[in-house]
C-alpha cells in the first residue's frame, strides 16, 4: 500500500522529483513512484488516476514542465489533494509550467509548490498526513528544528571565521 | 455528422467560441457545440473524445482559460488535429492560457492561435478542410478577396474623407 | 475550536476570502477568520500563529497580495500545512503575489492556489481533512459529483437551445 | 511534388526544423526545405509562397525567431495551413518569438506550437494530412501507439531498477 | 509628393496614428496616411512599400499592434528609415506588439518608439528630416523650447497654488 | 529650507506623489515640491538637483513614470539618497517604470519603493530622517502603534460583526 | 555597537552581500553579519530584528532570493530604514525577488536596490548616513569623484586606443 | 568631424557597441566612440551631448543596460535623432534594458532597435543619414542586395548539400 503516490510525465523529471522521494522515505512514509504520461497515454494515467484510492493512496504529487497538465489531470479524477511541482523550462524559466499548474478552475484545486521545488512538494505531503497522526507531527518537528539548527550552525560559522570563509 | 467538433470548458467562453461557430456557419460546415470540463467530468471529457471520430469529427476546436488543459487533452484522446483557443483572463491578459496550451509535449501538438482568437481558429479549421476539398478552397479564396476588399474600402474613405473620420 | 484559521492582511482581501469561508461552512467545518498583518503587528501574528494549534488549527489559509507574506510567515511558525491565496493586483494582476508566495525555500512549503483562487482554497482544506476523515470524504465526494452534473446542465442547455442562448 | 513546404529565415534554425523535416521522412511524406528571408528577400519570398500551391504544397511550416514574421507572412500569402514555429531566443527566451507568431489578427491564423517544437510541428502536419488519407491515419495510429510504449517502457524500468536508476 | 509616409493595418489604430499626423502637420511636413494590410493585402502592401521612394517618401512611419508585422516588412521592402508604433492591446498591453516590432534581425532595422507612441514617432520623423534642413532643425528647436516651458509653467502653478491644485 | 525635496515629470503624478507629501506634512518635516522633467528640461534638472544640498536637501522623492529616467538622474547628480517610486503605467502596469527605476548600475543606487508608493516614500523618508532625530524617531513609533492599532480595529469588528460586515 | 546589519537567509546569498559588506568596511562604517532566516528561526529572526536597535544598527541590509521576506519582515519588525537586495535566481532571473521585496504594502516600505545590487546596497546605506556626518558625506563625495574618474580613464584608453582594445 | 556619434556608459558594452562601428566604417561614415555614464559623469555627459552639434554630429547611437538612461538623456539634450541599443542582461534578458529606453514620454523619442541589436543600430543611421545622400543610398542599396544573396547562397547550398549540412 502507497501512502502517497508520486507521478511524473517524463523521466527527465527525475531529479527533481527524486528530492519528495527522499523527503518521504526520511519520514518513513510508505510511496509509490510512477512515469506516466496524461498526454502519451491517457488511458493508462486515467486508470492510474481513478485506482489511487484503492491503493491506500491520500495525495498525489505531481511534477511536469511546459503545457503541465497532469497535476491539474490527477486533481481531476483523483478526489483527494494533489501537490504540483512546476518544472523549471530551458526556454521560460518554468513560468509557463507554473501558470499551468497553479491556475485552476475553481472546483479542482492543484497545492502547487516552487518551481523545481521538489523536497518541498514532500514536505507538504508529510504536512497533510501529520494533521491527523501525532508520530508523524513529531518527526516533523524535529525536521523543523534541524532546519533552525543548521541554519544557527552557518551563522556560527559567520560568526567566527567571517563572511570570507563563505566566498 | 458533425466534421468539426467545438468544445469549451465553460459557458462564460461561448462569446469567443461563437465567432468559431460563425465561421463554420458561413463556410457550411458541419459542426457540433459541446460545454465539456476535463476538469469537472473527466469521465464524459474521455467518452466525448474517444468517439469524436465515430461521430465523423475531422478536427476539435477546443477553448479554455488560465490552467487551460481542454485543447491539450483533447489532443491526447483525440488522433486528429486540435485547435487550442487561449481565452483572456482578467489577471493574467491570457498569458496563463496561452502557455498552457502552446507549450504542449513533444509528440502532442495543438495548433493554437491568438488570445481569445475565435474566428481564427474557425478559419484554420477551414483551412485545414480545404486541403483535400476544392469546393471549400474556392470558398476560402473567396473569403480571403472579401477581406482585401474590406481594407482597402477603408482605405478608399480614408483618401476621401480625411483621417479625422475615424476619430 | 477551529479546525481550519483563515487569515488576511487586510480588509480588503475579504471578497476573495469569503469564498473560502462559504466552502467550510457548505462543509460544516469548523473555522476561524482574522485581520492581522504580518507587516503591521508581528508580534500579534507571530502570537497568533504560534498558538494556532493550541485553538486546534490543523490548517491554515492565508491570502496576501503584493509582496504578499502573510502564507509563508505563516509557514515559517505553524508546523502544519498552509494553503496560500495570491491577491489579484492593480498594477502587476497578481503575478508579484503569486511569486512571493509559491516561490518559498525548500522546507518551507506553501500549497499556493490560482490568483484570487479563494474557493480553491477552502476545497484544498477539506480535501487535506477528508484524507481521514470518511463522512467529509463522502461529502466531498457528492461535491465533484455535483460539480459535474452543474456542467451537464449547461451542455444540455445548449444542445436544447443553442448556442446564442448562451451569448 | 512537395506536400508539405518547410522554410526558416536562417540556417541557424535548421537543427529545430530538422525535428520537422525528420517526422515527415518518417512518415514518408513529400517535402521541400526553404531558406528564405521575408525581411531580406521580400521578392522572393512572395514569389516562393505564392508559388507554393503550383509546387502541390498544402501546408507549409515555417519557423522564425525574434520579431518572427517568416510565418505569418507565409499565412498572409498562401491560402493553405500554416504551422508556425517559434525559436528560443537567447535574450527572451522565445517569448519574443513566441509572440509574434501566435498573436495573428483575425482572418490570417497560424497554427502555433511550442518554442522550439520543430517536431510537433511535423507532428501536426501529419494529422493535417491524415485527416483525409486513411493510410497516413493509419500510420499515426502506430506513432501514438508508440509513444504510448515508449513511456510505459520508461516506468517498467522504474517499477524494475527504482528511481535512482533515472539519476 | 508625401514625405512621410503613414501606414496602419486598420482603421482601429487611427487614433494613435493621428498624433503622428497632428504632428507632421504642424512642422508643415507632406505625408500621406494609408490603411493597408500586410496580412491581408500583401500585394498592395509590396506595391506600396516599393513604389514609396517614386512618390518622394523618406520615411515611413507604420503603426501596428498584436504580431505586428508592418513595420518590419516595410522595413524589408523599402530601403530608408522605418519607424514603428507598437499598440497597446487588450490582452497583453501591448508587450506583443513591442517585441513583433523591435526585436527585428540584423539588416532589418525598425526605429520603435513606446507603445502607443504616436506623437513621439512623428516629432522621431521630424528629427531624422531635420538632420539637413535648417529650417526644420530651426522649428524642432522651437518646439523643444514649447515643451521646456510647458513643463515650468506647471511648476509655476504649483509654486503659486500649491499641489492641492493638481488633485 | 527643505529638508525633502519631492519632484515628478508630470503633473499628472500628483496623486501618487500627494501621498508622499501628506506623510511629511503628518511628521512635521520640510518639503518643497517641484515638477521638472530630466527629459523636457535637462538644464533645469541639473540645476535643481545641483543645488539641492544647499537648499538643505538631505534626501530627495523623485516620482516617474515608463522610462522613468527621473530619479537615477538625481541619483546621479545630487549625493544624498533618492527615493524612487515607479508609476502605474496603463500598458505595462508599471514594470517599465519599475524597471527603470530599481535596476541602477553600481555607483548609483535608488531606494525604490512599490508601484505607486506614495505613501511609502514618503515613510521611507522619515525612517531616514529619524536615525539621528529622537523626536522624529518617537513620532514614527507612533506612527507604527497607529498602523497596528489600525488593523486591530478592523479584527476586532470582524470578530463582533462576522465577515459578512466586510462584503 | 554596529552602525549597519547585514542580514541573509542563506549562506548562498554571500557573494552578492560581501559586496555591501566591502562598501562598509572602505568607509569604515561598524557592521554586523548574520545568517537568519525568517522562514526556518522565526523566533531567532524576531529577537534579531527586536534588538538590532539596541545594538546600535541605524539600518539594515537584507538580502533574499525568491519569495523573498526577509527585508520585509525586517521592516516589520525594525523602526528603521531597511536595504532589501533581490536576489537572482536561476528560474525566474530575479523577477520574483524583485517583486517579493519592492512591493511591500503602505506603512512598511523596503528600499529595494537593483537584483543582485550588494554594492549598491552599501553605498545607499553611506548615504543615509552621510546625511547627518559630515566626515562621512566627505569620503562620499570622494568616492563619487574616483567613479567618475574612473570612467573618465576608460574613455581616454579608448581615445588612445581605439575600440578593439575593449574587444 | 563626427557625423555620428557612438556613445556607452561602460566599456562591458563594446562587444555590441562595436558591431554598430564596423557599420559605419563599411559605409564610410565619420564617427567618434565615447565612454561616458550619464549616472557617473552627468556634467561629462551633458557637455557631451550639448556640444554633439558643434562637433558636426547628425545622429547618436547610445547603448545601456539595465536602468538604461544614456539613450534617453541623449535624447533630451541632443536636438537630432537617438538610436538607443538595449544590452542583454544576465538577470532579466535585457527586456529591463528595453523598457527603459523604448517607453520615452511624448516629445522625447529615441528610436530603439532590438537588444543587443548593434548593427541595426548603425545601418539605421545609414539609413537617416542616405535619406538625403544618394551617394550613400547607393551604398546601402548594394549592401541590402549583398544580404538577399547571402541568404540566397544559404538556400542553394541547402539545395544541393540537403539540410544536415546544415546540423
Amino acid at each position: 500500500m502507497a501512502t502517497v503516490s508520486i507521478v511524473m510525465g517524463s523521466d527527465s523529471d527525475m531529479p527533481v522529483m527524486a528530492k519528495a522521494i527522499e523527503v518521504l522515505e526520511n519520514f518513513g512514509i510508505d510511496y509509490e513512484v510512477r512515469i506516466i504520461s496524461a498526454h502519451r497515454e491517457p488511458d493508462i494515467f486515467v486508470e492510474y488516476a481513478k485506482t489511487a484510492k484503492d491503493r491506500g493512496v491520500k495525495c498525489i504529487i505531481a511534477g511536469a514542465g511546459k503545457a503541465a497538465h497532469l497535476p491539474g489531470m490527477c486533481a481531476a479524477v483523483f478526489e483527494g489533494p494533489v501537490i504540483g511541482i512546476p518544472m523549471k523550462t530551458s526556454d521560460l524559466g518554468g513560468v509557463d509550467s507554473l501558470y499551468s499548474i497553479v491556475q485552476m478552475p475553481t472546483g479542482v484545486p492543484v497545492a502547487t509548490v516552487a518551481i523545481n521545488g521538489g523536497a518541498n512538494a514532500g514536505i507538504l505531503a508529510v504536512k497533510m498526513l501529520a494533521m491527523t497522526d501525532f508520530t508523524l507531527a513529531g518527526k516533523l518537528h524535529d525536521f523543523i528544528v534541524d532546519q533552525k539548527e543548521s541554519v544557527e550552525a552557518k551563522d556560527s560559522k559567520l560568526q567566527n571565521e567571517g563572511y570570507k570563509a563563505f566566498l
